[in-house]
């Protein structure tokens, strides 16, 4: 990936930046947004080329088909600053990649890839002051689609819009994360549309998670929709457990989606020696491991929440607590792949993308 | 349900009106809409009085939730304008319920019925003019909700916008329609979103829909996600199938949507000594009700489609024609429907609403 733009990118300044506005040291998760976006319209069959502008609103028709139809995915990856003042991006590519396989599924145009790289990098420039250097704190980055055709047709909008905004930010989790695993509601379906990052996704969640967390919990770890045996995912995290010393973690599948962290986390894990083994597991699986005492842990694994410990766990009324170990693997692994991402250590993988 | 509204609505309407540019002979689907629009917002924990105002556009900022994770909710009804110039509704009362339904499984706060039952009216009557006459035309009426609360957490939003415009409009389907049973893809899980009007749902159709129509049929029939052994329903169509002179429907579930033209047929054709069996079909018995010759009708339901008799059906790579009956109940029980919608024949259900 070269750090020259192939193309003259329209560049747009705001006239006075509001950063001043900001306090960096007290951030919470995407609230806050930066001086500038990403745009980029798709229409006549064609995406156009991409420009920055001022972040700003969007003027939609009531018709509008994201409204109505849902037929919108995004992406979520953060920028980070290292003691030189260099940014650096954490396989950008990936997300670029997973963009399209969502738009695929989503019946939308695939973006190219260029569009999505070099923009990601200009605006990363242009608002390069927006990135915190706090501890746990980052620059969220949040690329997304949505249809922007209009007509009550329940059809596939003629129109998209493409939007990268950034939100300097803090840690998504606050204190202990404890899950409830769901025997009832379910994420996707076999079939349907859940290894993509497409937005009706997530506003399925809402409600059993609101359940869940009237009932104590901060997550929902989804299972299967069919028997409710298979442990899948969690809201926004691919889900680990640690059985003894060995690290398992369901595979993907068209219900799971294929997370960047998840597939970090294995890489590593295997090169500090740890077994990990990718493969189905059940929710009476680690009811006994944690019964017999051999469940050591379970983390979750995302962008948004990094490595994320569970602290606890809810399964037909009962509640299951995870013992507190001296050295989890949960917390090697998190500094681990986080001084990859803040250019605190080397990266033997090739994933930090310097911007 | 008064034909008084029991609080003074708020109208601001149009200076001037568009209604002489529309070609009312020529209509398509959804595609002109008319000069107003009722808008209804909810913020700080309560739904506002709605008002109606001229059709307008929506100003959004780009973190605004329903871009993000489409936590959205449509309903869709027709109104009716008789030789008298009186006007009518189609049970509205079970759009209504449903729409609070959908936004219970949505995490979206219940709107008021007042709101719903009396903006709907006031907004009818406002724009009455645009109800079209022609055979086969009506005014389309969208009611929607839509998350316009900000922020990249994916957890539901604090405000929604609710919005009902309308468009008159003409035909959904144009011409014999045919249909694919579906064998991999899939519409909805157990213990998903099936049943409710959620935005997501549809566009994960899409992509689906789009290889059907490669293949040359219209739309596709959804089986259950796990065997693909049962016949669901259509995009946005309960489906029905005449086997002999028996008229057979899924019961509906978590997974199939409640639709208002389902319960009416079935209820249409009991009055008419039809027999009705409401009970799950497999692929497999319709497969063999072709080949035997007691297949005889196999249509869909829908308020957009209203009743919409299919040609014929694709499973594994064969195609299956219907045969062309001389009194197919698709035929007899769509004039039914459609001369009580359209004040033409007496109501013996109560269903129909004047306005
Ligand atoms: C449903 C779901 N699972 C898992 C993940 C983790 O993926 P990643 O590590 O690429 O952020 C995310 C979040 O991005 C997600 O939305
Ligand atoms: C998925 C789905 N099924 C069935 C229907 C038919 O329901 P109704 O008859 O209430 O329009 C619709 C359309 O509204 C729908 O969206």
């Amino acid at each position: 990936m070269s750090d020259q733009l192939n193309y003259n990118m329209e560049v747009i300044k705001v006239e006075k930046s509001r950063i001043n506005d900001v306090d960096f040291n007290n951030l919470s998760f995407g609230k806050i947004f930066s001086d500038h976006m990403l745009i980029c319209t798709y229409k006549n069959g064609a995406w156009n080329a991409p420009k920055i502008v001022p972040y700003q609103s969007l003027t939609l028709d009531p018709s509008t088909k994201i409204f109505h139809y849902g037929q919108a995915i995004f992406e979520g990856l953060k920028a980070y600053k290292d003691s030189n003042n260099d940014v650096f991006l954490f396989r950008p590519d990936e997300n670029c990649k997973r963009l399209n396989i969502s738009a695929k599924r989503m019946a939308i145009p695939e973006l190219p890839e260029a569009y999505f790289m070099d923009g990601l990098k200009a605006l990363l420039q242009v608002d390069k002051d927006w990135i915190p250097t706090q501890d746990g704190s980052s620059l969220y980055v949040r690329p997304f689609i949505f249809a922007s055709g209009r007509g009550f047709h329940a059809s596939p909008s003629d129109e998209y819009t493409f939007i990268i905004a950034t939100a300097p930010s803090g840690p998504y989790f606050s204190g202990k994360v404890t899950v409830l695993i769901e025997e009832h509601y379910s994420r996707s379906a076999n079939g349907g549309v859940g290894y993509a990052k497409a937005a009706g996704n997530y506003a399925g969640q809402f409600y059993p998670t609101q359940l869940a967390v009237e009932k104590g919990y901060n997550q929902v770890i989804w299972t299967d929709d069919n028997t409710h045996e298979y442990i899948e995912e969690a809201g926004a995290m691919n889900i680990f457990i640690r059985i003894n010393d060995t690290l398992i973690t369901s595979p993907t599948s068209d219900r799971i989606l294929d997370g960047v962290t998840r597939k970090s986390i294995i890489d590593i894990a295997k090169s500090e020696g740890i077994p990990v083994d990718v493969r189905k597991i059940t929710v009476s699986e680690v009811i006994e491991a944690a019964n017999n005492g051999t469940l050591k842990e379970i983390f979750g694994a995302g962008t948004a929440a990094v490595v994320s410990p569970i602290s606890g766990f809810g399964f037909k009324n009962k509640d299951y607590i995870l013992p507190e170990l001296e050295n989890p693997y949960a917390n090697k692994l998190k500094k681990r792949i986080t001084d990859i991402q803040t250019n605190k250590a080397e990266d033997a993988f090739g994933w930090r993308v310097k911007v």
